[in-house]
């Protein structure tokens, strides 16, 4: 079938250039294909070119990308020597197409993706080939008769059990790769045992050939630019903190501007819709860190899950965002005379908060326990309860001022414009719902700080110096063991 | 090292078991060790057993899971007739293995999936196989010398290629495995190439192994119980949209209830959350779908991507939703005459949202356009509307009562009653919160009916039976074509 289709295109692609010129005459039927051919040469010239400037953005984005596809090719060039070189292949023959496959098959972007493909690939072709010798022994022992029939219902058996659990949550996050190398191992094991004689060679030769394609894996993964897949996650986590920060500077200086939007602070508001996205990204990384050996300032038992916590805490504080977000859009708004009210006093809780945020963006860059985490806390604390003290002592000014009607001039002495709004608590209703976010988005940045004190106990950070560290100070200038 | 490892293991489990008795009189540091060694196997034995007892869960609940493994255990004993059967085997040879392979690799829970993975190992491993083939011929022409240069240099080149190409994020979601597959076969056929004389013999014992394998995969996916993805998707949205609305129920309910909360609807109100969490699953669901041909009342060219549009629109309802439930776990609650005061006309708006989203789900689950969805929408509107009418008047009979203090008897007699609050607008906030959150929810619930609209829309829902249509009337009863 996919013969027959890439012949057609084929044809499609060199009938009008051989014969275009020669067939115009003719026109009618033909003079349409052709205008047909030629508009579907142009949709798959623009679809081809259009994949090719995704391809070359995404290369400029991270060039990392660009690296781990030399290193891909360098491995498989390497492997091929295996093929090259007379006296490796006098010595695994055909079974070197192994390496090659593992090479293929196992090497990931990561160096945690990578070290759990190998090791599952290896420990499940051991357990699966030893299993399928020793059923091929028991099989062989019950005669010429019994022997396909045991063999087919212990594939049967051992397949349908490894297939169930690659369902099983905690097996799949680690060993769904080794849970189909097994059954994969063992078929042909016990499949091929039932023609080749040689069996324990050939199981010593897919395994040694294995063992190559693992080893040169791991090596040229590691020495050559690693990604380590704990360090991806450390970045984005803090970098999803640093854009929550942002988002929230975003929304409330829109919210609270004078002029019309600018454009940075439209893109910069966005910054939370990341962090939503990016719970499938943060479980996978984790999955893989834990299989990564030490590596940097990383050990090989640092609590990764404790990054899908403070994850998780993070985006409690982007669901609020979202809604903020929304507010700052609806059409409805507080009279300008109450925004500029409440300006100050969200700015300052805003600010604040982000404080707190860029706070543990650095306690997590530096891996170093804050000195001042709790200052910028209570100074949070303070700033939002200074907003709710602003919230409470409204409707004593404004409220009667405006639904009394008699006050009215006095009002006005003290700055409050006349409005068109029908009810009072309509014309403060938006307002309220901005301040009552930011007060709740203060306690999820509460959750966030817990989290991320929580991961500082576990990884055992060391304190940072005492005093205000500054933002830009090299991490190893920092004196440590306080 | 793997082997290593498991030898130790074996020594640890036999140990005791044998030698325990002749060794204790001993006692001292033995003693020690064989009780370390028997809290060892108890950890390790309550593992297997939580992972055991996980799987039966998993089994009991989706049996559909058990009947999978059964379909890989049969079509994996189908295909190893290919090694037992005399005349398959003189026909394939060793070749088969690349039969049990592809059936091992191709197998995958839904149709879609599985013909995903066909249709891509088949493509790939034909186009892989003629370039291979290819550059093959044109470094024979070029002499013993540069052979290997030219095959190495290509493989480097194409495999490099083939692996960027995963990271465009088009390519990603159709291609990924075809990538994979390019780079190993093409890898495969120029490095065997060097070696293997009959090298279109291979091939074409290659490619019709793994058509083997693909056809055998397809047949057994698709003719025992099938899963397809597209109805899993279908089902995985009209979930969601009930989960919504049952959570946004129970939140209601919840707040303005008057005695304690019960634990049903605890459960209840968490629905909420599987929305947020199933992006990543719809995905790839949607993926896998576009692959699936016709089946049931699903066209081969459905409009999956409008399922993930109406997915995001639902997250978007799930977010609000989630900032409801936190306004009533909050401490801070309004004071119960000010609830009692808006409970029925949240209690309707709520409950006329829930019928919009019941309506779409029935829409959805029978693929008929609704006939009074315009009507159930303006009902909601008109509550919502409502309900802002009642917090429009609310603060001239509350919050003067409150504030000035003079008519505080005047307000009691209109049953309001005195509170500890110290301010009036502490008191109507959480209330304001959560009207204001009722009518964002109600504003979100919007742009879910206009996604389903598109949806019936795209997918030429036929319009269902005038007047009300029972719901759980069967599907093909309701008279269409209107």
């Amino acid at each position: 079938m996919a013969k027959k289709a890439s012949s057609r295109l084929e044809w499609r692609i060199n009938v009008p250039e051989g014969t275009s010129k020669v067939l115009e005459p003719e026109s009618g039927a033909v003079g349409k294909i052709w205008v047909g051919l030629k508009g579907c040469m142009g949709i798959i010239v623009l679809k081809v070119w259009r994949v090719l400037e995704n391809a070359w953005h995404i290369g400029v984005a991270d060039p990392r990308k660009v690296i781990h596809c030399i290193k891909v090719g360098l491995a498989l060039s390497i492997v091929s020597l295996f093929y090259y070189m007379r006296p490796l292949y006098d010595d695994f023959g055909g079974n070197a197409m192994w390496a090659v496959m593992t090479v293929v098959v196992v090497f990931e972007y990561t160096v945690g993706a990578t070290f759990y493909k190998c090791i599952n690939r290896v420990i499940a072709t051991f357990l699966a080939g030893a299993l399928g010798v020793g059923i091929h022994l028991v099989a062989e022992q019950s005669g010429d008769q019994l022997k396909p029939i045991i063999l087919g219902i212990s594939v049967f058996l051992f397949a349908s059990a490894a297939t169930f659990s690659r369902f099983i949550p905690s097996v799949k996050a680690r060993f769904d790769y080794g849970a189909m190398i097994f059954i994969l191992t063992f078929s042909l094991v016990s499949v091929s045992g039932y023609r080749v004689v040689e069996l324990f060679e050939l199981a010593h030769l897919r395994l040694s050939t294995i063992a190559i394609g693992t080893s040169l894996c791991i090596l040229v993964t590691m020495l050559f630019c690693p990604v380590w897949a704990g360090c991806e996650l450390h970045h984005l986590i803090h970098q999803n903190m640093e854009k929550l920060a942002d988002s929230l500077d975003g929304c409330v200086t829109e919210y609270f501007k004078e002029n019309g939007s600018e454009k940075d602070l439209n893109k910069k508001m966005q910054g939370y819709k990341c962090v939503l996205n990016s719970k499938a990204a943060e479980e996978s990384m984790a999955n893989f860190a834990r299989w990564e050996p030490t590596h940097g300032r990383f050990n090989f038992r640092h609590p990764w899950k404790q990054y899908l916590k403070i994850g998780a805490s993070l985006r409690n504080c982007a669901y609020c965002i979202e809604t903020l977000n929304s507010c700052i859009s609806s059409e409805i708004q507080a009279p300008p005379c109450l925004r500029k009210h409440f300006s100050n006093k969200c700015m300052k809780a805003s600010s604040y908060s982000i404080n707190v945020l860029k706070e543990l963006v650095i306690t997590i860059v530096k891996m170093k326990k804050s000195s001042n985490i709790d200052v910028k806390v209570a100074e949070m604390n303070f700033a939002v309860e200074e907003l709710v003290d602003a919230l409470k002592s409204l409707p004593t000014t404004h409220f009667i001022a405006t639904t009394t009607g008699e006050e009215s001039t006095k009002a006005k002495a003290e700055g409050v414009e006349g409005s068109e709004h029908p009810s009072p608590i309509m014309k403060v209703l938006p307002l309220v719902k901005v301040v009552s976010l930011m007060v709740e988005i203060a306690t999820r940045i509460g959750g966030v700080v817990n989290a991320v004190e929580e991961l500082a106990r576990l990884a055992e950070f060391k304190a940072a110096k005492d005093g205000k560290p500054k933002q830009n100070q090299p991490t190893d200038k920092l004196v440590a063991d306080h």
